[in-house]
């Protein structure tokens, strides 16, 4: 995939696909869960409700977004294969127009009329090549991998569910909601920490500055499902 | 925005970014909280917990994804100031390396020697051209739009929880938990498919293939969610 070598390219393709996926599913499944267990713990003792909830939403959370991503990604491809098919006809039915595009999009690079001219001719030589340009530089679209949809689906699902038990956890063994609130809160909190540090890294951003606004994102939401639910209650 | 017409272009900008930032909110507000309620009526009987849990939810919910937007949105513009300020400074120290790596990508694109030199001398006449010349076509970096992290929070958090509330508003009123699901299947599948079938129809997909699919998510999510917490009652 990877077409030509710099040492910028190589850094951003450290954050690959897989751990953008593990990024967004555990990004939200430490998050809602955790907020949503802590906003039942203002509002009922009984750690039975918290913990049943909090399965049905990690339950229902995977599957809307592991199901959400597999179908964004077969959406993708099925778009990707429509204009491809597209630029293929225009180029083979409407060569003069397609050319034209492509030297207004040279124009706006400052390039003469000569060599717009020069361009466009070598690189309407190889048809496979001239729609590659189209597809890439007009449409902005590049080719996505065919295993991606299911790989994402798989891996979006799985890392919101793993998200999703770490704060759940303390509630199995706390006498009461608001005991497991308080243990939640230390692992979650923690977890929270530690995974945005990491997923800063991963990005090239500031790790401890990253790590700040995730825990604070997770303590907010907590707070506002604490009180809102508590005052409902 | 943007640089050149063309009939395709025109189409794919039809669905633009507030699109894109409802979609992203009400799928999931459609069908997390959904799925949650359902889960919990397969548990408890009392419509009470069924509004807490959803309401703590919905908060927390809209508050993970808005929130998440937001700081996405800024770490967008921040990583595509940092690349530029590198670019700028490469483009300056390193004129040499940075001609080359536009010969390359000439050369995958089929030009001859002679054409990538034409090019890469008269693209390197303009700074800004050539620097946003290697910002787009080496990096793939567009430059964000400066209010769209703002924007983009406050409207993919309020689509979540417009989208929440509507499978939540059938409890306030049934008088027990089951009742309320009934309801509340009826009224958001009923939304869900029509949310799908609009969706579908603003990015050029099979808007009834479309609709149909994400139906049967919420579908499925609110029926293990359901499965799973009558189970583990």
């Amino acid at each position: 995939m990877q077409h030509h070598s710099h040492p910028h390219k190589e850094e951003h393709l450290t954050s690959s696909q897989f751990i953008t996926d593990v990024v967004i599913g555990m990004s939200d499944g430490l998050t809602v869960p955790f907020a949503l267990s802590a906003g039942l713990s203002g509002a009922v003792a009984s750690t039975n409700i918290v913990t049943t909830a909090g399965i049905a939403e990690i339950v229902a959370g995977s599957i809307a977004m592991g199901l959400g991503g597999y179908l964004a990604g077969k959406t993708e491809q099925e778009h990707y294969a429509a204009e491809l098919k597209r630029e293929y006809w225009e180029v083979e039915h409407l060569p003069e127009r397609e050319k034209a595009e492509i030297r207004e999009i040279f124009a706006e690079w400052g390039l003469s009329p000569h060599s717009q001219e020069l361009v466009v001719e070598e690189l309407a030589k190889d048809k496979d090549k001239w729609v590659d340009f189209m597809m890439r530089y007009e449409l902005g679209l590049e080719k996505p991998d065919v295993n991606r949809a299911r790989k994402s689906a798989l891996t979006i699902g799985l890392s919101y569910a793993i998200g999703g038990i770490i704060p759940l956890t303390p509630y199995f063994f706390a006498q009461d909601a608001l005991h497991g609130l308080m243990y939640s809160c230390a692992v979650t909190l923690l977890c929270l920490f530690a995974f945005g540090y990491f997923k800063s890294k991963m990005t090239g951003q500031p790790p401890v500055w990253g790590a700040v606004k995730v825990t604070l994102i997770g303590t907010l939401a907590a707070a506002a499902a604490f009180a809102v639910a508590h005052f409902i209650e």
